[in-house]
């Protein structure tokens, strides 16, 4: 449990948008995360939904861009949205790409040099943020949701699939469904994990979801996906999601949208319902 | 009228978020813009709501941030959203301040140099730019309303009174609502018009309203207000906007808010309040 420092807060809705800087010791670096507060955490502690954000965005990115906080405000869901990777590690080369190193964590801990220092995301997200946020704030986090959008689709999907009970409910928009067999996670598979394609299994949504033995999400499943998203054909592949899916029996509600493309014009458009899909399972 | 180019579209809440450039005459300048068209606006004209944004903002902040296109998806509106000033002018001096210049055109025509030449924002608006957007765009200019933020208050709330029967319906968010008598208002006006407070006086919403003869919106104009805006003491000066309307009869909706601050989180909780106000008179 790592205390952490409020650095702005606006009242929004009735509640508080909130962020904050964390001394990380897993990440050995300042990290930053936002929370919305609904008014219902007035009373009491409120469910938590955490958003995972996709490649060069940050922990304010999806509070600025997505309009979430009105519904959340109704619902009374607090969101939780970390940031996408360290920052200040001054590894050589993590500012050279968007799509590796900065911005661009991937939401797993890396195993290579010279970013398994630093790159631990995964263990950052799950043994010391939620704990910590858990432990300072009015949410439930027995009563946690994961949702996130591109590589944050990624993340979400991987991360409820390989911590099974910590997530209750789970959804994605645009996700990197099957990393392994797509140009932006095989950059970063290798980049973070090396070559060995065992590895890389451990952490692609498909590769995990095909192995289940029986349905982790009974519930459903909820994935947006627009049809005028430019990176659709080659990095998302969310049909390789949705036949992993088919094959174990787990419920998966994939909506196609027409004409929609991959930014937050699109999340906007869609996130009361991602909302609602997570409030039905943590207000149960 | 003066043809425009598509810099990008965005399918969002079932219409399209589009961002603009204009070669305008008046300005001498390309110019941005965006326009948000709701559903209905393929079946045929729709009312327009012209939003002026505030200093150091662009086209896209409001579009971005504000999280009205779902209400305004509903109601059938369209959202106009113009930049906030000339950009590449290179007058010497114009991005010094973030209050002054670039960014901060403060809807008005300079009569002063170096920035009579260009800093022609209130001309472009109302003689280039909503008529070209009524010839090009599946909107009824003559169902128009006018809103906005901070300057672009002050914006919304002196177009609307200088220009009788333009703009059917009215309303602000944290309005610099007397800029003669505070220190944005005062340094603008001083640089933009002159020291001639005779000038200051017609670009002035207090000052405007209280010479009225009859009030200019019966149906009532809305403000809010936010009591935690670190701007409010010294350059907002509502109270004195609020005397202008009683004294003349106006209808005003000022409301207060415990809590909110001067941003788009303040912005976005009453969003739609504002577009439900607009619908009502444009809708009529």
């Amino acid at each position: 449990m790592t205390e952490f420092e409020l650095l702005s807060e606006h009242r929004c809705f009735g509640g508080v948008q909130r962020f904050y800087r964390q001394a990380s010791q897993v990440i050995g670096l300042p990290m930053r995360f936002g929370v919305y507060l609904p008014p219902q955490a007035e009373s009491g502690p409120v469910p938590l939904l955490t958003y995972l954000a996709g490649l060069t965005c940050t922990e304010e990115t999806f509070a600025i861009k997505a309009g979430a906080q009105r519904h959340a405000a109704r619902l009374g869901l607090a969101l939780l949205t970390p940031d996408t990777s360290p920052r200040g590690a001054n590894v050589p080369g993590e500012a050279d790409a968007w799509d590796f190193g900065v911005g661009a964590g991937f939401y797993l801990d890396a195993t290579r040099e010279p970013w398994r220092r630093h790159w631990r995301m995964e263990s950052w997200l799950l043994d010391e943020l939620l704990p910590s946020v858990a432990a300072e704030l009015p949410v439930d986090v027995q009563r946690s949701g994961l949702f996130g959008h591109s590589m944050g689709g990624h993340g979400a999907l991987t991360l409820a699939l390989r911590h099974p009970g910590r997530f209750l409910s789970l959804s994605a928009f645009a996700p990197i469904a099957a990393p392994s067999r797509c140009p932006w996670g095989e950059k970063a598979f290798s980049g973070y994990l090396g070559d060995d394609r065992t590895q890389w299994a451990e952490h692609d949504a498909t590769e995990l979801m095909a192995r289940q033995m029986q349905p982790p999400y009974p519930g459903g499943i909820l994935v947006d996906q627009g049809l005028a998203d430019s990176f659709l054909a080659q990095q998302l592949h969310p049909h390789l999601f949705e036949a992993a899916c088919a094959a174990v029996g787990q419920p998966l509600t994939l909506r196609r949208h027409a004409g929609y493309d991959h930014g937050y014009y699109f999340i906007a458009s869609f996130i009361d319902d991602h909302l609602a899909h997570h409030a039905e399972a943590l207000h149960r």
